[in-house]
């Protein structure tokens, strides 16, 4: 094998008209800035493009190595030479969402009109205004029809969202983990967490940049996270009942079990690597997504040609299989090419960022077939 | 019917030597009140008295009304004439825990020593502890031997600390969705909830008494609780999506879904009705307790005479079926008489509550036999 080279985030603000996005909600936002990283590289005809979509606090970022940093892209186990998403055969994609914080335009980016951070002025966005400002990229890039479009949880959302909305341009789409509306459960723990977080005096109604972070409010609602995504079997077998610190008699309210100091970690590293008014920003817009809004789920998928994938875990309890079930029924009711895999596991919702064998063995075989059927076209 | 007749909570002071208690730790607490409730009457060969143990926010008003209140005990439709515990055959006493703010010694309570709430200065405190506590009370009233003991949640854990405790003093016990021993998960949920409370300012450390309440860093906790008292299922046919305000148009930050307002309106509901600290030491407590902390729960059970029923709720996911079936097992294995039934229900961990028709034909069968027994020998 060669030297691993290092990747570079790229930049793309929305240079010819429109410079600004006219959002689900009316309002008008611009300028806009993409963050985005790609792999692999675009063949002649433009047509191994595939475009991947991180998850709630994921970012653009997804494989390969930053110069100086110690850990590689965030799905870095499924993109790379000879992985699932093979570079070498393919043209990988990924951009941070827009309401993010990755280098993508969100709240904690510069208002030129005020010459600050929006923070709470930052319009509301949708996953739909995500897709729309993605599509913006992939037209910059010369890509008229990608090969597939892919991600877990929002991710899988977002790509769920494509097919619908740019139907002619996206062969296939692999949906991982996701569902096609957030139930009162999800609604609930998310807002759980973001009550945390506005319930710390220092996110001061989101105007906190150069000021004291609201660091205690990010911990908890990260604690709450990563209950949800980790599973009740995958949490015993990683601490069980087992103690910090094994020498302590007695006990009081310090960390005790192993499995709160793990929580503190997590929670006390994310003030440090997202904004909190992202949190705010891109929960809400899941929460508030519905594909069924307009129109009945069985309607939804007339007449799309695209080829999906569509892949659960067992263990998942924060986007449990049978959501992806009532996707797969409603898109079978409309002869949509649509295959359906539950993996048995027992890493719960974090599965699709963890579980690579069985994913990789999925999709490189669902992919091959997309090329295929390309080629002989 | 006749009208009925109001009750009243009783307190009993440990009067007579020990006047303080020995707990778990080492520490001695005292001096020790315990606030309590009973209902029906103690017959005269004191062979009808069941010992009901509450929740981890639960008080010893079980059942009846206070006078001037609006709604019952919390386990009213349950506990009354012709009721699964009934009060015409049976002598029923609820006490709130030592280290609970409902009347019981607990860190709200004044420190003799110093003429101040306890705060963080009242001592850790255990499910043992609790138990022990207890028996004080029912040696008090002058029981020798209860016909059962029961609770759900943590009420079941201490009818099951109870039963090994102090064997000799109980005929049967009734343990509901309940476990011998947290998962780390649970320990987690409980954590997160904790890590909430001490995160507001207001807590100050536990300091707070006659000052401002840590109320957003309890309605948090309590939020996060309440989640998972419910099931998804229950959630999404109570909430589903409905949006609070109907008309309403486009959406922000502010409380939009039916399910993010009742949360909240639980959340801020808590704070008036619960104490902060007494939360933080009886889900320690709670966390803390492994009946199998000093030997394998296949050989607790050795010898104990004690005839347990023991129901779970097929939705209760924060104390699911599985661990009481741990349970089950090793009291068979032990040749311990018990029957286990797992009731079909939506309602989540909130079943012990509400789930009456199935759990009341269970206990009135299951305490008929007893009492037969029990009369026979």
């Amino acid at each position: 094998m060669s030297q691993p080279e290092y990747v570079q985030t790229q930049f793309y603000t929305f240079a010819h008209p429109p410079k600004e996005l006219v959002l689900k909600s009316g309002v008008k936002l611009g300028p806009i800035t993409l963050a985005y990283e790609t792999y692999g590289k675009l063949n002649a005809g433009k047509s191994n493009a595939i475009l991947i979509f991180h998850a709630l606090t994921g970012d653009a970022h997804a494989a390969g190595l930053h110069k100086d940093a110690k850990s590689p892209g965030w799905w870095d186990p499924m993109v790379g030479p000879g992985k699932a998403f093979d570079t070498d055969k393919y043209f990988v994609i990924c951009a941070n969402v827009i309401g993010g914080c990755k280098g993508s335009t969100g709240p904690s980016s510069i208002n030129p009109a005020t010459g600050k951070p929006y923070g709470l002025s930052f319009p509301v966005i949708t996953i739909e205004d995500m897709v729309e400002s993605q599509k913006h990229l992939i037209d910059h890039l010369g890509i008229k029809k990608l090969l597939c479009a892919s991600g877990g949880s929002m991710g899988g959302l977002m790509a769920l969202e494509w097919s619908v909305r740019f139907p002619d341009t996206l062969q296939s789409a692999i949906l991982i983990a996701t569902n096609y509306k957030h139930t009162a459960q999800q609604i609930a723990l998310h807002e759980v967490a973001r009550q945390a977080i506005m319930a710390d005096p220092h996110w001061n109604k989101g105007d906190y940049y150069g000021k004291s972070l609201p660091a205690q409010g990010m911990a908890v609602s990260r604690m709450i996270g990563h209950i949800t995504y980790m599973s009740e079997r995958s949490m015993e077998e990683k601490f069980g009942r087992k103690l910090q610190d094994k020498e302590k008699v007695g006990y009081d309210f310090s960390h005790d079990f192993e499995v709160e100091s793990y929580l503190k970690y997590r929670g006390a590293s994310f003030v440090a690597r997202f904004d909190a008014n992202s949190y705010l920003y891109i929960s809400k817009a899941l929460d508030y997504f519905d594909l069924s809004e307009d129109a009945d789920l069985l309607t939804v998928f007339k007449g799309v040609k695209t080829k999906f994938l569509i892949v659960t875990f067992t263990s998942d309890w924060l986007y449990p299989s049978y959501q992806s079930k009532d996707i797969v029924r409603a898109m079978k009711a409309n002869d949509v090419d649509v295959s359906f895999i539950e993996i048995n596991t027992n890493y719960g919702h974090d599965s699709f960022l963890v579980e690579i064998d069985g994913q990789s063995k999925l999709v490189k075989s669902f992919l091959e077939n997309i090329r295929k059927v390309e080629h002989e076209n």
